[in-house]
């Protein structure tokens, strides 16, 4: 899992019906410093909003079990807000 | 998932017959700044045209999935257009 | 599987209720000198404490299956603790 | 999915079974331009030579359902020839 | 799958108990031109030595499957001991 922090949201109308109502986050990939790093398009599934910091799962079974489901054509999901982070 | 935008297509005569009918699009994979950095192979899902900015999945059972098939050769898809992308 | 070396952990309320009582800790993975590449958010399973090296398997289906379940999102684990590092 | 280029082949007497009697190709993945950017090893379905552009699935489902196989330890396959490749 | 070459093994006594008595070995990934380009900790199922030439998957069905096993914290494997590789 990764640490990210959503930067903006796509809206996307052409899309498959599993996303009808679902924020799709445009969310950077921080490194260890707290920098960008890449990014990636995940479902949000706690509220998260523009500006925090998120926990992030990039695999599909875990999004999937997420949203109680056993079929559905995603792979990243917010899981989390991140309060802290502490390291040495 | 990642924002991608369609360059082209392949053609491929001998292949699985999965893709018997099936449109495979070179989509550059685009960073945070739209600009391309590297590409999948993707089975369009769709209609989207060269040009156009689309949502890609990249993992097998979504893949399959948005087929409704429970085997099939295929790992990346598209599976929307995107509109707007709305960032800080 | 990567060897990494635990850096600190992640304080996380808003979240799926699979990480109630989890550790999520930060690991850096390391390279083949040992020097930090990258790094993952891994669930602990061995009582892994910051500065330990530590095996960590990033992969859904071995992350579930360790705790014993079918479903749950989660990806990346400590598997083990490191006691040394044998190369030529 | 990925462009590759067929450049060789590995021989490997102490192997799982199921290699017995399967073509290892060394493929070089391409770039957008066409020019080699890492390579992995695929088993060969569609009697790719060396030289030939391929379509290259990196995926150990569609690998082991190419085969019609539920098990078996294969990841990447050659699925087809690509004739050609349009891009604007 | 790539080709990797042996260098060395990792010692680990607090770990899950799949892991007893199986040998984790570190392996270079090799490049195209046979040069260290990363590695991985891989299982050994072929009775590989350090300085020996591999064939790894580094995918977590095949790897249990190679155990006979559904479950199992794994995800790479060495599988074969590559003889000679042909290249252009």
């Amino acid at each position: 899992m990764k640490i990210g922090r959503v930067s903006g949201n796509v809206v996307s109308t052409i899309n498959h019906p599993f996303f009808d109502g679902r924020a799709l986050m445009i969310c950077d990939i921080l490194d260890v410093d707290g920098e960008p790093d890449g990014y990636t398009i995940a479902v949000d599934t706690v509220g998260a909003g523009v500006g925090e910091t998120v926990l992030i799962i990039d695999e599909g079974n875990s999004a999937r079990q997420i949203f109680g489901l056993t079929t559905g054509p995603i792979r990243a999901v917010i899981t989390g807000i991140i309060d802290s982070i502490d390291t040495v």
